[in-house]
Protein backbone atom coordinates (compact mmCIF):
# COMPACT_ATOMS: atom_id res chain seq x y z
CA UNK A 1 0.00 0.00 0.00
CA UNK A 2 0.99 3.28 -1.14
CA UNK A 3 2.00 5.88 1.73
CA UNK A 4 -0.35 8.88 1.99
CA UNK A 5 1.74 12.10 1.90
CA UNK A 6 -0.97 14.10 3.35
CA UNK A 7 -2.10 14.08 6.82
CA UNK A 8 -5.70 14.72 6.29
CA UNK A 9 -6.23 12.22 3.56
CA UNK A 10 -4.38 9.39 5.87
CA UNK A 11 -6.99 10.12 8.36
CA UNK A 12 -9.77 9.97 6.20
CA UNK A 13 -8.59 6.96 4.98
CA UNK A 14 -7.87 5.18 8.07
CA UNK A 15 -11.04 5.77 9.57
CA UNK A 16 -12.65 4.55 5.74
CA UNK A 17 -10.97 1.75 6.30
CA UNK A 18 -12.72 0.63 9.28
CA UNK A 19 -15.68 0.07 8.03
CA UNK A 20 -16.38 -3.64 7.28
CA UNK A 21 -14.88 -5.69 4.09
CA UNK A 22 -13.28 -2.11 2.95
CA UNK A 23 -9.33 -2.44 2.56
CA UNK A 24 -6.94 0.86 2.52
CA UNK A 25 -7.02 0.73 -1.14
CA UNK A 26 -10.69 0.74 -1.50
CA UNK A 27 -10.85 3.35 1.25
CA UNK A 28 -8.53 5.24 -0.68
CA UNK A 29 -10.78 5.86 -3.84
CA UNK A 30 -13.30 6.40 -1.68
CA UNK A 31 -11.16 9.23 0.24
CA UNK A 32 -10.62 10.53 -3.28
CA UNK A 33 -13.78 10.38 -4.24
CA UNK A 34 -14.97 12.48 -1.50
CA UNK A 35 -12.14 15.31 -1.97
CA UNK A 36 -14.35 15.89 -5.55
CA UNK A 37 -17.51 16.28 -3.95
CA UNK A 38 -18.36 19.76 -2.86
CA UNK A 39 -17.95 20.71 0.80
CA UNK A 40 -22.06 20.57 1.53
CA UNK A 41 -21.80 16.95 0.14
CA UNK A 42 -19.47 15.90 2.07
CA UNK A 43 -20.56 17.69 5.20
CA UNK A 44 -24.25 16.16 4.54
CA UNK A 45 -22.70 12.86 4.55
CA UNK A 46 -20.89 13.07 7.90
CA UNK A 47 -24.08 14.54 9.41
CA UNK A 48 -26.79 11.92 7.66
CA UNK A 49 -24.27 8.84 9.39
CA UNK A 50 -24.24 11.01 12.56
CA UNK A 51 -27.80 11.49 12.99
CA UNK A 52 -28.97 7.72 12.05
CA UNK A 53 -26.06 7.43 14.74
CA UNK A 54 -27.59 9.16 17.50
CA UNK A 55 -31.60 9.52 16.55
CA UNK A 56 -31.86 5.59 15.79
CA UNK A 57 -33.33 3.60 19.03
CA UNK A 58 -33.85 -0.12 19.62
CA UNK A 59 -37.10 -1.33 20.32
CA UNK A 60 -37.88 -2.05 23.90
CA UNK A 61 -39.86 -5.24 22.90
CA UNK A 62 -37.93 -6.81 20.27
CA UNK A 63 -34.17 -5.28 19.52
CA UNK A 64 -35.40 -4.25 16.37
CA UNK A 65 -33.93 -0.92 14.93
CA UNK A 66 -36.76 2.02 15.68
CA UNK A 67 -37.74 5.40 15.36
CA UNK A 68 -39.67 5.39 18.59
CA UNK A 69 -39.42 3.61 21.65
CA UNK A 70 -41.92 0.39 20.21
CA UNK A 71 -40.95 -0.23 16.63
CA UNK A 72 -43.54 -0.49 13.94
CA UNK A 73 -43.95 -4.19 13.87
CA UNK A 74 -44.57 -4.24 17.49
CA UNK A 75 -46.95 -1.37 17.51
CA UNK A 76 -49.12 -2.56 14.60
CA UNK A 77 -52.05 -4.29 15.94
CA UNK A 78 -52.96 -6.69 13.27
CA UNK A 79 -49.79 -8.56 13.19
CA UNK A 80 -49.53 -11.49 15.16
CA UNK A 81 -48.33 -11.17 18.56
CA UNK A 82 -48.38 -14.71 19.70
CA UNK A 83 -45.83 -15.54 17.25
CA UNK A 84 -42.15 -14.49 17.15
CA UNK A 85 -39.12 -15.27 14.74
CA UNK A 86 -36.09 -15.07 16.17
CA UNK A 87 -33.59 -13.57 14.12
CA UNK A 88 -29.46 -12.80 14.35
CA UNK A 89 -29.67 -9.06 13.23
CA UNK A 90 -31.99 -6.58 11.42
CA UNK A 91 -31.25 -7.71 8.15
CA UNK A 92 -32.97 -10.32 8.45
CA UNK A 93 -36.12 -8.95 9.61
CA UNK A 94 -36.23 -7.16 6.10
CA UNK A 95 -35.59 -9.79 4.40
CA UNK A 96 -38.33 -11.94 5.90
CA UNK A 97 -40.49 -8.68 5.66
CA UNK A 98 -39.78 -8.73 2.35
CA UNK A 99 -40.91 -12.05 1.54
CA UNK A 100 -44.74 -10.50 2.31
CA UNK A 101 -45.20 -14.17 4.20
CA UNK A 102 -44.77 -13.66 7.88
CA UNK A 103 -47.27 -11.66 9.76
CA UNK A 104 -45.85 -12.43 13.56
CA UNK A 105 -43.35 -10.55 15.31
CA UNK A 106 -39.73 -10.75 15.66
CA UNK A 107 -37.28 -10.62 18.00
CA UNK A 108 -33.40 -9.86 17.37
CA UNK A 109 -30.74 -11.06 19.22
CA UNK A 110 -28.46 -8.70 17.67
CA UNK A 111 -25.73 -11.27 17.15
CA UNK A 112 -25.69 -15.40 17.46
CA UNK A 113 -23.14 -17.90 19.97
CA UNK A 114 -19.82 -18.23 18.74
CA UNK A 115 -17.22 -18.65 20.64
CA UNK A 116 -14.41 -18.41 18.07
CA UNK A 117 -15.67 -14.57 17.81
CA UNK A 118 -15.87 -14.33 22.09
CA UNK A 119 -19.23 -14.17 21.72
CA UNK A 120 -21.51 -15.75 24.20
CA UNK A 121 -25.26 -15.67 25.47
CA UNK A 122 -24.68 -12.73 27.38
CA UNK A 123 -23.87 -10.93 24.63
CA UNK A 124 -26.91 -11.21 22.74
CA UNK A 125 -30.77 -10.09 23.47
CA UNK A 126 -31.53 -13.54 24.60
CA UNK A 127 -32.28 -12.21 28.79
CA UNK A 128 -35.12 -10.48 27.10
CA UNK A 129 -36.40 -13.10 25.15
CA UNK A 130 -37.07 -14.77 28.36
CA UNK A 131 -39.03 -12.26 29.47
CA UNK A 132 -41.54 -11.89 26.91
CA UNK A 133 -42.02 -16.16 26.94
CA UNK A 134 -42.22 -16.27 30.59
CA UNK A 135 -44.97 -13.06 30.15
CA UNK A 136 -46.99 -15.95 28.94
CA UNK A 137 -48.38 -14.25 25.20
CA UNK A 138 -46.02 -15.49 23.02
CA UNK A 139 -47.53 -19.32 21.86
CA UNK A 140 -44.41 -20.10 19.45
CA UNK A 141 -40.92 -18.88 18.79
CA UNK A 142 -39.80 -19.75 15.39
CA UNK A 143 -35.57 -19.91 14.89
CA UNK A 144 -35.11 -18.30 11.85
CA UNK A 145 -31.17 -18.22 12.39
CA UNK A 146 -28.13 -18.56 10.01
CA UNK A 147 -27.86 -22.59 9.63
CA UNK A 148 -24.72 -22.67 10.78
CA UNK A 149 -22.59 -23.88 13.58
CA UNK A 150 -23.07 -20.71 15.60
CA UNK A 151 -26.63 -20.74 14.41
CA UNK A 152 -27.16 -24.43 15.11
CA UNK A 153 -25.42 -24.00 18.95
CA UNK A 154 -27.72 -20.82 19.39
CA UNK A 155 -30.57 -22.44 18.66
CA UNK A 156 -29.49 -25.44 21.57
CA UNK A 157 -28.74 -23.00 23.67
CA UNK A 158 -32.35 -21.31 23.40
CA UNK A 159 -33.97 -24.26 22.99
CA UNK A 160 -32.58 -25.14 26.35
CA UNK A 161 -33.84 -22.03 27.61
CA UNK A 162 -36.90 -22.15 26.55
CA UNK A 163 -37.50 -26.09 26.77
CA UNK A 164 -40.05 -25.51 30.07
CA UNK A 165 -41.77 -23.21 29.19
CA UNK A 166 -45.57 -23.61 27.63
CA UNK A 167 -44.10 -22.14 24.06
CA UNK A 168 -44.06 -23.99 20.41
CA UNK A 169 -40.52 -24.16 18.74
CA UNK A 170 -40.07 -24.83 15.18
CA UNK A 171 -37.10 -23.73 12.92
CA UNK A 172 -37.69 -22.21 9.71
CA UNK A 173 -37.33 -24.98 6.76
CA UNK A 174 -33.93 -26.48 5.68
CA UNK A 175 -33.99 -28.17 1.96
CA UNK A 176 -33.44 -27.75 -1.71
CA UNK A 177 -33.50 -23.45 -2.78
CA UNK A 178 -36.21 -22.90 -4.95
CA UNK A 179 -34.78 -23.24 -8.52
CA UNK A 180 -31.51 -25.01 -7.61
CA UNK A 181 -30.81 -28.24 -9.45
CA UNK A 182 -30.08 -31.26 -7.52
CA UNK A 183 -26.96 -32.26 -8.69
CA UNK A 184 -25.60 -29.08 -7.72
CA UNK A 185 -27.21 -29.24 -3.73
CA UNK A 186 -24.18 -30.22 -0.96
CA UNK A 187 -25.14 -33.94 0.32
CA UNK A 188 -25.77 -32.42 3.76
CA UNK A 189 -28.44 -30.27 2.75
CA UNK A 190 -29.90 -32.64 0.13
CA UNK A 191 -29.96 -35.85 2.53
CA UNK A 192 -31.69 -33.95 4.82
CA UNK A 193 -34.37 -32.53 2.73
CA UNK A 194 -35.37 -36.38 1.99
CA UNK A 195 -35.42 -37.19 5.78
CA UNK A 196 -37.55 -34.35 6.28
CA UNK A 197 -39.44 -34.54 3.44
CA UNK A 198 -43.05 -32.84 3.58
CA UNK A 199 -46.27 -33.75 2.44
CA UNK A 200 -46.93 -32.96 -1.49
CA UNK A 201 -50.36 -31.32 -0.68
CA UNK A 202 -49.08 -28.91 1.48
CA UNK A 203 -46.72 -27.90 -1.25
CA UNK A 204 -49.63 -27.62 -4.21
CA UNK A 205 -51.57 -25.81 -0.80
CA UNK A 206 -49.20 -22.90 -0.82
CA UNK A 207 -47.75 -22.59 -4.48
CA UNK B 1 -33.40 -5.61 -2.49
CA UNK B 2 -35.03 -5.10 1.06
CA UNK B 3 -37.46 -2.07 2.01
CA UNK B 4 -35.71 -0.06 5.01
CA UNK B 5 -38.21 0.76 7.33
CA UNK B 6 -36.05 3.63 9.23
CA UNK B 7 -36.12 6.68 7.69
CA UNK B 8 -32.82 7.77 9.45
CA UNK B 9 -31.46 4.24 8.05
CA UNK B 10 -32.30 4.97 4.69
CA UNK B 11 -30.69 8.02 4.84
CA UNK B 12 -27.37 6.84 6.00
CA UNK B 13 -27.65 3.49 3.57
CA UNK B 14 -28.19 6.21 0.71
CA UNK B 15 -25.27 8.36 1.45
CA UNK B 16 -23.05 5.79 1.99
CA UNK B 17 -23.93 3.90 -1.36
CA UNK B 18 -22.93 6.89 -3.07
CA UNK B 19 -19.25 5.93 -2.61
CA UNK B 20 -17.87 4.56 -5.15
CA UNK B 21 -18.54 0.72 -6.08
CA UNK B 22 -20.65 0.38 -3.15
CA UNK B 23 -24.08 -1.53 -3.77
CA UNK B 24 -27.15 -0.93 -1.52
CA UNK B 25 -26.46 -4.19 0.02
CA UNK B 26 -23.32 -3.38 1.23
CA UNK B 27 -23.90 -0.07 2.52
CA UNK B 28 -26.80 -1.18 4.33
CA UNK B 29 -24.06 -3.20 6.35
CA UNK B 30 -21.74 -0.17 6.88
CA UNK B 31 -24.75 1.29 7.92
CA UNK B 32 -25.55 -1.61 10.32
CA UNK B 33 -21.72 -1.68 11.34
CA UNK B 34 -21.78 2.40 12.34
CA UNK B 35 -25.04 2.01 14.14
CA UNK B 36 -23.26 -0.41 16.69
CA UNK B 37 -20.02 1.31 16.80
CA UNK B 38 -20.02 4.22 19.91
CA UNK B 39 -21.58 7.21 19.35
CA UNK B 40 -17.74 9.24 19.92
CA UNK B 41 -16.56 6.84 17.04
CA UNK B 42 -19.26 8.08 14.64
CA UNK B 43 -18.72 11.69 15.30
CA UNK B 44 -14.82 11.26 14.48
CA UNK B 45 -15.63 9.43 11.52
CA UNK B 46 -18.08 12.28 10.05
CA UNK B 47 -15.58 14.88 11.47
CA UNK B 48 -12.53 13.58 10.16
CA UNK B 49 -13.81 12.82 6.37
CA UNK B 50 -15.25 16.65 6.54
CA UNK B 51 -12.00 18.17 8.13
CA UNK B 52 -10.25 16.52 5.59
CA UNK B 53 -12.55 17.73 2.29
CA UNK B 54 -12.26 21.65 3.97
CA UNK B 55 -8.68 21.50 4.75
CA UNK B 56 -6.61 19.61 1.69
CA UNK B 57 -5.87 22.16 -0.78
CA UNK B 58 -4.21 21.27 -4.02
CA UNK B 59 -0.78 22.75 -5.09
CA UNK B 60 -0.82 25.91 -7.00
CA UNK B 61 1.78 24.10 -9.40
CA UNK B 62 1.34 20.96 -10.13
CA UNK B 63 -2.39 20.06 -8.40
CA UNK B 64 -1.10 17.37 -6.25
CA UNK B 65 -3.17 17.37 -2.86
CA UNK B 66 -1.42 19.11 -0.53
CA UNK B 67 -1.80 21.11 3.02
CA UNK B 68 0.42 24.12 1.80
CA UNK B 69 -0.24 26.84 -1.07
CA UNK B 70 2.54 24.28 -2.66
CA UNK B 71 2.57 20.48 -2.28
CA UNK B 72 5.89 18.57 -0.70
CA UNK B 73 6.98 17.63 -3.62
CA UNK B 74 7.07 20.97 -5.43
CA UNK B 75 8.55 22.86 -2.58
CA UNK B 76 11.71 19.92 -2.49
CA UNK B 77 14.44 21.49 -3.69
CA UNK B 78 16.56 18.13 -3.87
CA UNK B 79 14.04 17.26 -6.79
CA UNK B 80 14.80 17.83 -10.71
CA UNK B 81 12.13 20.42 -11.54
CA UNK B 82 13.30 20.66 -14.99
CA UNK B 83 11.25 16.82 -15.79
CA UNK B 84 7.77 16.61 -15.03
CA UNK B 85 5.55 13.14 -14.86
CA UNK B 86 2.01 13.99 -16.04
CA UNK B 87 -0.57 11.65 -14.26
CA UNK B 88 -3.98 11.02 -14.30
CA UNK B 89 -4.58 11.64 -10.24
CA UNK B 90 -3.23 11.27 -7.01
CA UNK B 91 -3.26 7.84 -6.34
CA UNK B 92 -0.78 7.47 -9.30
CA UNK B 93 1.85 10.01 -7.58
CA UNK B 94 1.94 7.72 -4.82
CA UNK B 95 2.20 4.48 -7.26
CA UNK B 96 5.28 6.23 -8.48
CA UNK B 97 6.54 7.79 -5.39
CA UNK B 98 6.47 4.48 -3.94
CA UNK B 99 8.90 2.95 -6.64
CA UNK B 100 11.70 5.58 -5.28
CA UNK B 101 12.71 5.76 -8.88
CA UNK B 102 11.72 8.97 -10.01
CA UNK B 103 13.79 12.33 -9.04
CA UNK B 104 11.50 14.70 -10.70
CA UNK B 105 8.42 16.61 -10.44
CA UNK B 106 4.67 16.21 -11.13
CA UNK B 107 1.28 17.58 -12.97
CA UNK B 108 -1.47 16.09 -11.72
CA UNK B 109 -4.71 16.34 -14.41
CA UNK B 110 -7.27 15.04 -12.39
CA UNK B 111 -8.94 12.76 -15.25
CA UNK B 112 -8.51 12.10 -18.72
CA UNK B 113 -10.06 13.10 -21.67
CA UNK B 114 -13.11 10.50 -22.18
CA UNK B 115 -15.66 11.43 -24.74
CA UNK B 116 -18.03 8.66 -23.40
CA UNK B 117 -17.57 9.94 -19.55
CA UNK B 118 -18.71 13.78 -20.82
CA UNK B 119 -14.78 14.38 -20.13
CA UNK B 120 -13.17 16.85 -22.38
CA UNK B 121 -9.80 18.72 -22.64
CA UNK B 122 -11.34 22.11 -20.51
CA UNK B 123 -12.50 19.71 -17.38
CA UNK B 124 -8.59 18.56 -16.21
CA UNK B 125 -5.64 20.74 -15.47
CA UNK B 126 -4.19 21.11 -19.07
CA UNK B 127 -4.10 25.19 -19.24
CA UNK B 128 -2.04 24.93 -16.13
CA UNK B 129 0.41 22.41 -17.62
CA UNK B 130 0.73 24.68 -21.14
CA UNK B 131 1.89 27.73 -18.81
CA UNK B 132 4.12 25.94 -16.97
CA UNK B 133 6.07 24.36 -20.17
CA UNK B 134 5.77 27.67 -21.55
CA UNK B 135 7.16 29.56 -18.46
CA UNK B 136 10.64 26.92 -19.99
CA UNK B 137 12.12 26.06 -16.88
CA UNK B 138 10.56 22.45 -18.07
CA UNK B 139 12.65 19.87 -20.10
CA UNK B 140 10.85 16.63 -20.46
CA UNK B 141 7.12 15.57 -19.74
CA UNK B 142 6.92 12.42 -19.37
CA UNK B 143 3.25 10.67 -20.15
CA UNK B 144 2.19 8.21 -17.73
CA UNK B 145 -1.31 8.11 -18.40
CA UNK B 146 -3.36 4.86 -18.22
CA UNK B 147 -2.56 2.56 -21.24
CA UNK B 148 -6.29 2.52 -22.39
CA UNK B 149 -7.83 4.27 -25.29
CA UNK B 150 -8.67 7.50 -23.30
CA UNK B 151 -5.13 7.54 -21.33
CA UNK B 152 -4.12 7.84 -25.56
CA UNK B 153 -6.43 10.28 -26.67
CA UNK B 154 -5.01 12.26 -23.67
CA UNK B 155 -1.49 11.49 -24.47
CA UNK B 156 -2.13 12.92 -27.82
CA UNK B 157 -4.09 16.49 -27.35
CA UNK B 158 -0.98 16.77 -24.63
CA UNK B 159 1.29 16.26 -27.97
CA UNK B 160 -0.53 18.36 -30.26
CA UNK B 161 -0.41 20.80 -27.50
CA UNK B 162 3.09 20.75 -26.55
CA UNK B 163 4.85 19.68 -29.79
CA UNK B 164 5.78 23.63 -30.77
CA UNK B 165 7.16 24.06 -27.13
CA UNK B 166 11.12 23.35 -26.81
CA UNK B 167 10.17 20.14 -24.60
CA UNK B 168 11.07 17.04 -25.01
CA UNK B 169 7.99 14.20 -24.48
CA UNK B 170 8.31 11.11 -23.64
CA UNK B 171 5.82 7.96 -22.63
CA UNK B 172 6.41 5.81 -19.40
CA UNK B 173 7.53 2.12 -21.06
CA UNK B 174 4.73 -0.39 -21.97
CA UNK B 175 5.40 -4.08 -22.29
CA UNK B 176 5.62 -7.20 -20.50
CA UNK B 177 5.05 -7.30 -16.67
CA UNK B 178 7.92 -8.30 -14.49
CA UNK B 179 7.22 -11.76 -13.18
CA UNK B 180 4.21 -12.56 -16.49
CA UNK B 181 4.80 -15.40 -18.46
CA UNK B 182 4.83 -14.87 -22.26
CA UNK B 183 1.91 -17.14 -23.37
CA UNK B 184 -0.42 -14.87 -20.92
CA UNK B 185 0.66 -11.77 -21.87
CA UNK B 186 -2.13 -10.37 -24.40
CA UNK B 187 -1.41 -10.16 -28.24
CA UNK B 188 -1.15 -6.49 -28.23
CA UNK B 189 1.23 -5.89 -25.63
CA UNK B 190 3.26 -8.89 -26.72
CA UNK B 191 3.72 -7.64 -30.37
CA UNK B 192 5.03 -3.96 -29.55
CA UNK B 193 7.20 -5.32 -26.61
CA UNK B 194 8.98 -7.26 -29.66
CA UNK B 195 8.73 -4.00 -31.75
CA UNK B 196 10.06 -1.78 -29.05
CA UNK B 197 12.76 -4.07 -28.03
CA UNK B 198 15.64 -2.53 -25.76
CA UNK B 199 19.22 -2.91 -25.93
CA UNK B 200 19.95 -5.72 -23.00
CA UNK B 201 22.68 -3.98 -22.08
CA UNK B 202 20.24 -1.39 -20.52
CA UNK B 203 18.62 -4.26 -19.05
CA UNK B 204 21.75 -5.44 -17.21
CA UNK B 205 22.77 -1.59 -16.24
CA UNK B 206 19.60 -1.01 -14.33
CA UNK B 207 18.99 -4.67 -12.99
Amino acid sequence: MYTISSKLLEDAVNELARLPGIGRKTALRMALHLLNCTVEEVSTFGATISKMRNEIIYCRICGNISEHEICGICADVRRDHSVACVVEDIRDVMAIEQTGQYQGVYHVLGGIISPMEGIGPQHINIERLIERVAAGSIREIIFALPTTIEGDTTNFFLFKKLNGYPVRLTMIARGISVGDELEHTDEVTLGRSIVNRTPYESFLKHK
